[in-house]
C-alpha cells in the first residue's frame, strides 16, 4: 500500500523539531526558556469560558455549516469597527485559521498550480498548499532589508502562467513585517494586472506597533472581488485551543463553492463558537491593552538582541515574532549546543531555526525565529541566554 | 480568477437541498416532520458539559496535535472493551469523523487515484475524496438485495490498477447495512490480494440490532497493517456539534505521515476534547440503553413503511438510517409535492432523496433515506405521512 505523493512531500513541524531534545534538557534539570512556539502566556478573556459555561442546550447539535449566526454577526460587528462591511453571507466560520487556509487553497488550486508567498513564511503554508496538490513559489526576502517584499519587480519576477494567488500574512509570522495601506494597494495592483486571488492572512491584525494602524486588504475597496481574508481568535484573544477562525470574502462564487467544503465537514465546533462570539464582541480597548503588552515585549527583545555583536535584524513592526540573522554558520548546530552543552546558572534557551521557514534550499541557515510570548523579564533573560550561549559557542 | 476543478466538481449537500422549501412550508403554518438529517434528538450525556464547565485553565492553549493524552487514553480504553488494543501513538484525534476522513484520503490518494465505496454512500465522501483529487468508484448495491456488498465478485469487478483503498461504513449510512465479522474478513482478503488500504468508517459501531454484536475491522488481526478506523463521538454520544473524532491505525508509516497534516492544522479544539474524554469513558450500559431506543424506533419505522404498497426495503440491521424504494418514478418530485401541495391535518414530512447518495448517474431516483432520529411517535407519524402523501400523489 502506498501513501500519496502529497503527504510524503509534507514535512513534520520544524518548530517542534527540537522539542524532544529540549525535553531532555528539561529532564536533566535545566530550565529552558521556550521562545520557539507561538503559544502566548496571556490569559484568554474570561468571557470565553463564561459564555461556554452558560451554554445549556441538552443536545450538542450540529451548528450551521457556515457558522452559528450569532458568531457571524459578532465577526461582522468586529470588522465594522474598521469600516469594513461584511454580512453573514460573507463569513464562513472554520476550525481555526488553519482550516480557513486549507479550504481556500483547495478551492483555488489544481494540481501544479502556484501560489506566491514571501519567504520566510509560516511553515504550515507548505502543508496546506501541498494538501491541495499546489506548489509554493517563494518571493525571497532578506534580514538585511527587514524582510520587505512589497516590491513590484520582486513580486512580478515570480509570476508564471501557473500562478493563481498571492498569499500575504500581515502582520507577519515569522518576520513581524507589517504592510501599510499603500503597500496593500501596490500588491493589489499586481494581483489585478495578473488576475490573481489575494489570500490575506490577517490573524495578527491588531499587533501593529509604533503607532502603525491596523490595516487590512479588506480596506482596499477596488480589490473586493479578489480578496480572501483569513481571520482567527487564536492570537488576538490568546485562544489558540479554541480552533475558531473564519474566511471573509465578497466574492459570491468563491463563497458558494467554499460552502460545499464547509457542508462536507458539517460544521465547526458548536460550544467553541459560543465562546468565540463573546471574544469577537470585546471592545477595542482590549486590543489596546494587549498591543501595549506585546509592544513592550518586542522592545525588550529587540534591545537585548542588539547587544549581540554581528546580529542582523530590522526592528519588526508587528505580530509577536522576530526573525534575525545570527553570527553563526548553522543555527541548528548552535541550538543543539544550547540545549545539550550550554547552560548559564542552570538555564538555557530554545528558539525556532529559520531554515524550515524558507522554500528555497539553503536559505535561512543563519537565521532564527523568536516568539515573544513570555513576560518581559523572561524574554529579556531568554535573549540574554542566546548572547551568553553565542559567547560560549565561539569559545569552544 | 479561476476556482479549482476539484471544488467545482463538489456538490452542495443533497440532504439540505430541500431545506429552503421545507422552511417555506413551515412558515406557511405546516408542521414538517424532518426525517432527512442525522441529528439525533437524544440528549448528550451530561458528563460532556460537566467536564467542560469544570475546565479552569486560564489560557485556552493549543492541545497536542495528535490529541490530548487523557482523551487518547479514554479512546484506548473504549477500544479495549472490545478486545482491540490501541495505544496513544495509534490514535490521532481529529475535528470529527469528517476531518479523519479528509486527512485519510489526502494521505492515500494521488490525483486520479481511485477509492472503492459501496453505493448508495454517505454523500460527503464525494467531497472528501474530491478534496484529495481522487475518484470514487462505486460498488453498486440494490434495495432488492438489502444493499448487500460483501461479495468478492462484485467488489473485484470494480478494482483497477488505480484502486488504492476500499472504504466501508458499517453500520452503514444511508442503508443501515451491518457487516458481520465473516464479511469483514472476506473484504479483508480482497484488500490483501489487491494490496488495498481499508478505510473502516465505524462511527455507528454500537448501533447494531437484533442481537448483532458490534463488529470492527480492528477485530481482524490479519488486517492490522492496512486498516484505518474512523471513529467519532457524534452519533454514539449524540454529540454531533462537538466535532471530535479520531483516526485509529496500527500502520506506523501512515500514522507518521498523518501527523504531518495534524501538526499543520495544529490541533483539535481543546475544550471539546475535555468533554469527549468524559464521553469515551462511559460504561457499556450507556450503549445498551441507546441501542434499545434506536432499535425500537427502527421497528416502528419499518412496520409503518411495510404498510405502503409497493415499497422495497429489507429490514436494516443498524445505524439509524433506512433507505427504501418508493413506488414513484421520481422521489424528488414526490418530495416537492409533499412540501408544497400536500398536508394531512396541517402536517407533512421531509426525507432525503437518495439520488445524491449514488455516484452512478440515474440510480436512486426511486429511493429515499429516512433518519430515525425522532421519538417513536413522531417517527410513526412521519412515515404515515409518507403513506398518506403517496395516496394523495397517486390520486392527482
Amino acid at each position: 500500500m502506498k501513501l500519496s505523493n502529497k503527504v510524503l512531500a509534507m514535512e513534520h513541524s520544524p518548530i517542534r523539531k527540537f522539542n524532544a531534545i529540549a525535553q531532555k534538557a528539561n529532564e536533566a534539570g535545566k530550565k529552558v526558556y521556550y521562545l520557539n512556539i507561538g503559544q502566548p502566556d496571556v490569559e484568554t478573556p474570561a468571557c470565553f469560558m463564561e459564555a461556554i459555561r452558560a451554554f445549556d442546550e441538552k443536545v450538542i447539535a450540529y451548528a450551521e455549516s457556515g457558522g452559528v449566526a450569532a458568531l457571524q454577526d459578532a465577526i461582522s460587528g468586529y470588522f465594522r469597527q474598521y469600516g469594513m462591511e461584511y454580512e453573514r453571507e460573507n463569513i464562513i466560520v472554520t476550525n481555526g485559521g488553519s482550516e480557513a487556509l486549507s479550504m481556500t487553497f483547495i478551492s483555488l488550486l489544481n494540481p501544479g498550480d502556484e501560489v506566491l508567498i514571501p519567504e520566510p513564511f509560516y511553515t504550515n503554508y507548505h502543508t496546506f498548499v501541498t494538501m491541495a496538490d499546489g506548489v509554493i513559489v517563494p518571493i525571497t526576502t532578506t534580514p538585511e532589508e527587514g524582510y520587505h517584499y512589497a516590491d513590484a519587480e520582486k513580486i512580478e519576477a515570480a509570476i508564471t502562467p501557473k500562478t493563481r494567488a498571492i498569499c500575504c500574512i500581515s502582520p507577519g509570522n515569522p518576520t513581524g513585517n507589517v504592510l501599510t495601506l499603500e503597500e496593500i494597494r501596490l500588491i493589489g495592483e499586481i494581483a489585478k494586472k495578473h488576475d490573481l486571488w489575494i489570500i490575506a492572512d490577517e490573524v495578527y491584525r491588531e499587533f501593529a506597533y509604533d503607532g502603525r494602524p491596523a490595516t487590512s486588504f479588506g480596506m482596499a475597496e477596488e480589490l473586493a472581488d479578489r480578496v480572501i481574508i483569513i481571520d482567527s481568535v487564536s492570537k488576538r484573544f490568546s485562544a489558540c485551543g479554541a480552533r475558531i477562525g473564519c474566511i471573509v470574502s465578497k466574492n459570491e462564487e468563491l463563497l458558494d463553492n467554499l460552502m460545499k467544503i464547509a457542508q462536507g465537514r458539517l460544521c465547526s465546533p458548536t460550544v467553541e463558537q459560543i465562546g468565540a462570539e463573546a471574544l469577537y464582541k470585546l471592545s477595542k480597548s482590549y486590543y489596546d491593552e494587549i498591543r501595549a503588552e506585546y509592544e513592550a515585549r518586542r522592545d525588550v527583545v529587540y534591545k537585548e538582541l542588539m547587544k549581540i555583536p554581528g546580529v542582523v535584524c530590522q526592528k519588526p513592526g508587528g505580530a509577536f515574532y522576530l526573525t534575525a540573522k545570527l553570527p553563526v554558520d548553522n543555527v541548528e548546530e548552535f541550538l543543539m549546543f544550547l540545549l545539550t552543552e550550554f547552560d548559564d546558572q542552570g538555564e538555557t534557551v530554545m528558539f525556532a531555526p529559520a531554515e524550515g521557514f524558507y522554500a528555497t534550499p539553503g536559505l535561512g541557515k543563519e537565521e532564527m525565529r523568536i516568539a515573544y510570548v513570555l513576560n518581559r523579564k523572561d524574554m529579556a533573560r531568554g535573549v540574554e541566554l542566546i548572547r551568553l550561549g553565542l559567547e560560549a559557542y565561539n569559545r569552544r
